[in-house]
């Protein structure tokens, strides 16, 4: 199966080449990113994007920030120190990009070659690829063959460094030659589902049909849908999940539906310091973003915009929850954060 | 107040007003179409849009087909005949639309006169506005001061010939001097409640706040919500409610939370003999709405599409329906189709 390689290391020489994501899903358009400069608008642009890959291409940009004529040690550290506080500027909110450049910045302390901070990317990237494939194996198990999943917004392999995490289970389902068809929300207001997830499935042989976020339901009602399997941007102690907004929403019509609600993500999403999903600030996003939509007016100029970046489920309405570690059952209590390794 | 007239006669010589909503919500133009033609462009265009302002600038274009220089009955028959024929096929699925141009040709044949037809359009649109604000009354009373109402699609002003069905209501109590303030889900495909509905509140001096259709449980959740009304396309015998895509989910979230939901149509979607919902059947859009919005791929060129035109509201998850006759409390039974007057 063909999964596409949202971030990977250039073929010819140092440089981190990328799936540009701005240009999906009109054209699969690869860059080779050879400066820090180069990584850092990739990131601010979208380019690269999904916390783990922007993680990983972080990281990797931090190994750019060496080309190996620093004639002194003050040099090295003047590069690194500049290409860390540039790199962590492109996403100030991302802790998974504060984690991974912060991680190559150590490796650099104990040894400030490039070919040190070149091996602790890998390792970013390999751990990353493992815990998905990890997910994903436990994800599968979920996956009947002829099973129906619908998802929302994209937490497949452009997301990450290797095959996703709540797609990971429909890839490594599909590998294990069980028919799997996805239903794709649209995920307004930044069209991840229409523009990725479809794109990413088709593109890997996965018969994958879009719909817009509110006909969920409708879908469900049709008796068209076997599970759904959502991601998280974070999961509190007590199992209640923040994932992209609309996630709440679906959980409530599968409930309504009796039909199985998962999350799968990575432990490193698990926060044991929430106690639960009212803990959790919800950050309002740009009002413009569903104001003014695919470069036309889709609303009146300046009109009032409730745009959270994302919504909390509860636990009551999750049935499991899959990470890189197994198959999680309620009641849930996540009392140890997992970390990325 | 000022509430925005979708329809109505040309102030200088014979011609239909209208405000085209393809500008919406960027600019408010208003067109004369003084011809059969230009009547039949607008429909099909969708410049007018709502199933009961174009039955009501469908009657009023019949109107049109005269201009006094018919020598004969046989040349007005045939130029009635082709007038009919020709606005009906703008929207030949539109119940509404082709009621409306019966009803004025019947008044020709009667009296195949422009002045005769001018009165029979004139008492469609004055039916329909007293019809709007019967079920403003009623509305009215649901709603108390300091209400914050979600709202899905467009059910106001712009698609009647008054004040619309849903809104109807928040613009009779915003009338009474009672504070009101509307959500509006922006209602993809085709955003008619970012378009339409914000532009038309706004412009009305009611206080609106756009969000994207799978925010919507989110608001609920933090409190934000004390009531829904929706529009309806059809109303079964025993309440189910067709209506556009997204209004099934956004009941089944309004019941989980506890919060009121309620319906307002006119009695002429009351259809008595569908006994329930499961008897509608439901149709299916074309899938480049979903595919390319707005002047821009936003999903894989031919990827497929579930993009069903409207959903079914079971009856048990409706609270009150309402109606140019009243309020409809459950167990709902409309044995008797109401009709347009």
């Amino acid at each position: 199966m063909d999964v596409i390689q949202a971030v990977r290391w250039s073929d010819d020489g140092p440089g981190v080449r990328i799936v540009d994501q701005r240009e999906l899903p009109t054209r699969e358009v690869y860059r080779d990113l050879r400066t820090v400069d180069e990584v850092y608008d990739a990131i601010l642009t979208l380019a690269v994007r999904g916390a783990p890959a922007i993680g990983i291409a972080g990281a990797m940009g931090m190994a750019l920030a060496l080309d190996g004529t620093e004639r002194d040690l003050a040099t090295v550290m003047l590069r690194l120190a500049e290409a860390h506080g540039r790199i962590r500027s492109a996403r100030p909110t991302a802790v998974n990009l504060g984690w991974a450049v912060d991680r190559v910045l150590n490796a650099a302390l104990r040894d400030p070659s490039r070919r040190a901070m070149i091996a602790e990317a890998s390792a970013i990237l390999d751990e990353d690829r493992a815990m998905c494939r990890a997910i994903g194996e436990h994800g599968a198990t979920l996956i009947p063959d002829g099973a129906r999943v619908l998802t929302h917004c994209n937490t497949g392999a452009l997301a990450t460094g290797g095959i996703g995490t709540a797609l990971a289970g429909v890839y490594v389902a599909a590998e294990q030659g069980r028919r799997v068809q996805v239903y794709a929300d649209e995920t307004r207001p930044l069209l991840q589902g229409s523009r990725l997830t479809a794109w990413e499935l088709e593109r890997a042989g996965i018969p994958v049909t879009v719909l817009v976020d509110g006909a969920a339901a409708s879908l469900m009602a049709e008796g068209e849908v076997d599970l759904c399997i959502v991601g998280a941007d974070r999961i509190a102690r007590n199992g209640d999940v923040a994932n992209k907004i609309g996630t709440y929403q679906l959980a409530i019509a599968a409930k309504h539906h009796g039909i199985p609600f998962y999350v799968a993500a990575p432990t490193s999403t698990f926060d044991p310091l929430t106690a639960n999903g009212g803990q959790i600030l919800i950050e309002q996003r740009n009002a413009d973003e569903v104001r003014h939509g695919f470069g036309a007016p889709t609303a009146p100029v300046g009109v009032d915009v409730y745009n959270p970046a994302f919504d909390v489920t509860p636990a009551s309405l999750i049935t499991a929850i899959v990470s890189d570690r197994g198959v999680h059952h309620p009641p849930y209590h996540f009392a140890e954060r997992g970390g990325a390794s």
